[in-house]
């Protein structure tokens, strides 16, 4: 029998059922966890970790627990108190403070103390107290005392103790000793937890620095940047880096800048044959030059990377390279590492293909590969390289078509070293297949939402992905176009089109990004009709972009991310919630965090005017039924005075398809209305 | 630091990440598993099982995926191949034949040869195959033939290998013979899993006998069947067994039949003094007689048991026995094994005690005991000394006043040797207890249903246990009353009200059984108002019981059972639907299995005729909308041809407050309708 762990003998795969055990708690269904524990959840530094489980024990003892965690390499472990929320359901909190690893689980007792104090004051109340019952709790206080020795509060117990035993002293004020909070803080601080359970597995939380959570993409290809009819370098996107800043991005993405393959090349267009001054497509990586190490000569060198990357911090941004593992005819592995690729039965090795089409300009990488202990470390070191060079952030071209195991093993490695790395999925593919992906370590992740237009799509897939299990391990990054996503309805709905998408990506997910200035200056023609390719794209060709056209959207941009930037409500995904109105194109949904409210209208529809009624989930805003708020149109800096649910809105997608609005809840009357403009 | 597993060094909680694995298949979401896979599923003997799970790999290539089962105790694993539904789930299916544990997971791999398969099919269609395409075919079934080398398949795979590399044939030809179904039969069943995913954990189920899903049980005390005036025996129940054999009872279960203390022994009603003559409480197990393996002398003689079981067995029931693990002060185990008990300061033992309750004729076990081995051990022998006398059955007394992990190694270590034991949990406590204790080994449970009277109350407990997760390990055994339980519902009712409840328990659930005769004589005077316990109870005092009064229901009892038995689809659980009706005194719902559909509408009021009509979802009754169904009311033998989802119902509870109908759906003509009259 092949393969896989079933050998003989067969794994006993039920948890251990320990004879004459006494741990009598029982300890199900922790939470956080995902795929029952297999991935860690995520998190970001600062937040509050919210751990539940079951806790019980038979009969009706009283029972307490503990969460217990620790960061990776620390031996000992913290705990914080549990309290029963209902139905048995028991729940802790704690701050994560570290980016890294943590681990987790929950440790549950029978509290015979808690037991004994509840009986006791049962018993005080029908008057039938004995001396025995003294007896008992003054026996459990001295335990505790011997535990708490080093602890002020042993005194406390021990003075307590030998008061209950004292009979010349009245009952009544033994009882009430005995019964009193501190005593019981007291000995909820040093419990007896020889019998106590500790829940198996352990489980663990990925904590993230804050951008892994908020990010504003920007993706340029650094050729088209430089002067009409040049091939741009590195140094004039550093030039020109201004233009990105100042509309407040906070990620320069770079397409592949290494060395393209000359065999097999494309031309314009996605043309089988290259003419001598195309400079073929990025993502057919390797030539003489070099790998994935090596900087395309005509982009610079890499002092000029150095250079384009200081620049960057100086402004506030990261750079994000893009990590495409695979490589043209010829990247330098396809002869020094043959055996990293498969072949034909010829000998030749096997370009990319899906029957009949095929792509002899790629080489796919080989992960049934018969070395690929040699293969993941040379894919390791192209990430080492770069992080060597300053480089935090990597969007990865395609993970779906390499090996999961090579993820998880490859992203844990790196993590474990630099655990503020930050890895975006570019898988469109099935949906497991993404989640998997997200589930193994990467940080965000591309989405469906180029292609989620109507409300009925976007209330559905936004909340699978913040309120479904998704939410533990999937953190979206929603991206309006791309170079190869020119939807259908940014070609054909002009620049309300543009602004609606803007608006939702920016919006509705905390991690949003824009294939730019194609984005900007509205570049909607497509190939050909039914494409969702650009013509003459970048992808094959260098253009030039006339940045500071009239009608480029810049400044809505830039407003937008100094909106999401002014606004905590924008920078998590935790709290959407869509809010109904009386007309399917005008979409609703607000996000809140502390005292931020946003509350977002978009007209669907990119040609016409729409106006509808809301009606507003009060409650979810912090909004007083009986009383106005004021809602801030933060786009266009004009305020509402609204009341109760039902509040009407119109929208023109000519001048502005959207509104953004602060809620202020404060307001309160007309008086006071005019304080807040 | 105390307790648990969480000693130095911590223990890695996830799974394995292999460096340089070339097992590219992900396995996710395998089911059924219970609480990730800690505790077994639960199935009958006879049962298909369906095994479902995500598989997928990276990239385009096709998978394939096969169950992998085995019986405890074999060392070759079975296998079933599986089958893709949709959206990456795929399914394989295997029917259980054994009583007893069964372990089964996923395991995947790339199937190489389908997907080059669908490649040359797709390139045969753009005419674009080569030589080098049949080649690698060719290299696949080499491959596979050599697997299959014991196999009549070899010599085909063999063949059509040779055939792909004989380029004397057109190319066509050859294709035509690569995609042959039987060969890519053939691949399949020699597939190469050299670098297959097995998944980890392996799930386990528990395969139970027929039993353990249909069963009717009736609960007597033996004392209460001799001659009035007497103190019935194990005879007298043997003697006048063909009492509840008639009714068509398969378990006959008896409160505990071992000596009874005689300290502090209760009186009638519960009254704190007994009298010299007063028989005291069956549950207060333990005299100077014996214990828990004794049989009380006024019940008779291990002889008379035997007797009795024998009797029973011939009329085709089974005996449970009732196994309540506590003890009263007389019991032997207090002198013999002081330290099984928890003791007071003042050396005294502990007795059951609900503050400021006190229930002094009971000495709970304690699992906190400092010989836990020798208590769980003697527990243990309590079943095993039954079960030497031919006891299968036992309805255990309130497991949840004793430790968890006890329930699961005892009943483990028991059904490892008799499979085909069966335990009754009687735990009326929170859900998750109940549940957890269904978890552990539990074959049945009592459950909430006696308190659950209305329609929304039943829809939502029974949606709960029938489709919810309680589905894969629950089974509820319905009981409208108990000795402990007389609920305001049958007090108040009167008949009205025992038939309701009765038809309800019979036909929502597949186990359900009476505490007779008090529920066929329609007992229904509580101890005092608001009380739900009996006046007079049993518990108590011996009482005599006129079972021939005209006015019982033992005819309707035996009608129901019989209807049981006489369809399959009340014998299970698994499609139970509600359909609904407008008026929401009418219950209305059905059962289905194979062509057996039954359909009941219950009316909830015992005192008032309701009527109104159906809402039936024809879909799941497998009824045609445009033809006319025949119900047939199996209680009182009545025909009605039906049509529609709407159809009109008028129960009057003085007369039968329940409709239960065999759905007929071949009925399609009045011509026809004759026919099944």
């Amino acid at each position: 029998m092949s393969g896989g762990r079933l050998s003989d003998p067969p794994i006993p795969s039920l948890g251990p059922v320990s004879f004459a055990t006494t741990r009598r708690v029982v300890i199900e269904d922790v939470t956080p966890r995902v795929d029952d524990g297999r991935f860690p959840a995520k998190r970001i530094v600062g937040d509050v970790v919210t751990v539940e489980a079951d806790v019980f024990a038979d009969g009706h003892d009283a029972v307490a627990a503990d969460v217990r965690y620790q960061r990776r390499g620390e031996t000992a472990w913290r705990r914080v108190p549990m309290e029963p929320v209902v139905n048995d359901r028991w729940r802790g909190e704690f701050t994560v403070t570290d980016i890294g690893r943590l681990s987790f689980t929950v440790e549950g007792w029978v509290d015979h103390f808690a037991t004994w104090r509840l009986g006791l004051a049962k018993k005080r109340d029908a008057d039938v107290v004995e001396e025995s019952d003294l007896e008992i709790g003054a026996g459990l206080m001295e335990d505790a005392a011997e535990r708490a020795k080093n602890d002020t509060r042993a005194e406390l117990l021990s003075a307590t103790a030998a008061l209950l035993g004292d009979r010349r002293r009245p009952i009544e004020t033994r009882v009430e000793a005995a019964l009193a909070p501190e005593v019981a803080d007291a000995m909820r601080l040093f419990p007896d937890r020889s019998r106590s359970t500790v829940h198996d597995p352990i489980y663990e939380i990925w904590v993230d620095r804050e951008r892994a959570r908020f990010s504003a993409w920007y993706e340029l290809f650094p050729r088209s940047w430089g002067d009409e009819g040049e091939h741009g370098t590195l140094s004039d996107v550093a030039d020109r880096l201004d233009y990105v800043a100042e509309m407040g991005f906070d990620v320069l993405y770079l397409p592949p800048i290494h060395p393209i393959g000359r065999t097999n090349r494309k031309g314009p267009n996605n043309s089988l044959e290259a003419g001598p001054d195309d400079p073929g497509v990025p993502w057919a990586i390797g030539g003489p030059e070099g790998g994935h190490t090596a900087i395309h000569p005509q982009l610079g060198t890499i002092e000029d990377f150095r250079k384009l990357r200081d620049r960057v911090a100086e402004l506030g941004l990261e750079i994000a390279l893009d990590v495409a593992f695979q490589c043209s005819p010829d990247h330098p592995w396809v002869t020094e590492h043959p055996e990293w690729f498969a072949h034909r039965p010829d000998g030749t090795i096997q370009y990319a293909e899906n029957p009949p089409k095929r792509y002899e300009d790629i080489y796919p990488l080989d992960f049934e590969t018969s070395d690929p202990e040699g293969l993941w470390e040379a894919l390791r070191g192209v990430f080492e390289f770069w992080i060597a060079e300053g480089v935090k952030i990597f969007r990865v071209d395609n993970p779906h078509t390499k090996a999961f195991p090579f993820w998880e093993w490859v992203i844990g490695e790196l993590k474990r070293q630099e655990p503020d790395l930050i890895f975006l999925s570019e898988a469109f593919t099935r949906p497991k297949v993404m989640y998997r992906l997200a589930k193994l370590g990467f940080t965000q992740s591309y989405t469906y939402f180029a292609w989620r237009n109507t409300a009925w799509e976007l209330r559905e897939y936004l909340t699978e992905l913040t309120q479904g299990e998704p939410a533990e391990f999937f953190r979206p990054n929603f991206w309006p176009n791309t170079p190869d996503i020119l939807t259908e309805y940014l070609q054909t709905g002009s620049r309300g089109a543009f602004v609606t998408r803007l608006v939702l990506a920016a919006t509705l997910s905390s991690n949003y990004g824009i294939y730019g200035p194609a984005f900007e200056l509205m570049e909607s023609t497509p190939r050909h009709p039914g494409s969702e390719e650009y013509l003459d794209s970048e992808k094959y060709q260098i253009r030039h972009w006339e940045l500071d056209r009239p009608d480029s959207l810049a400044p809505i941009i830039r407003r937008i991310n100094e909106i999401r930037r002014e606004h905590p409500a924008l920078q998590r995904m935790d709290r959407l919630v869509f809010h109904p109105t009386d007309n399917e194109q005008l979409l609703c949904y607000s996000k809140q965090h502390g005292d931020d409210t946003i509350l977002v209208v978009v007209n669907l529809d990119p040609t016409h005017t729409h106006s509808g009624w809301t009606s507003l989930d009060l409650a979810e805003l912090g909004v007083d039924p009986d009383h106005q708020f004021q809602v801030h149109d933060l786009l266009v800096d004009r305020r509402y005075l609204w009341q109760g649910p039902h509040n009407f809105v119109q929208l023109d997608p000519h001048l502005m398809p959207a509104h953004v609005f602060a809620v202020r809840r404060r307001v309160r009357t007309e008086e006071d209305f005019d304080y807040y403009l």
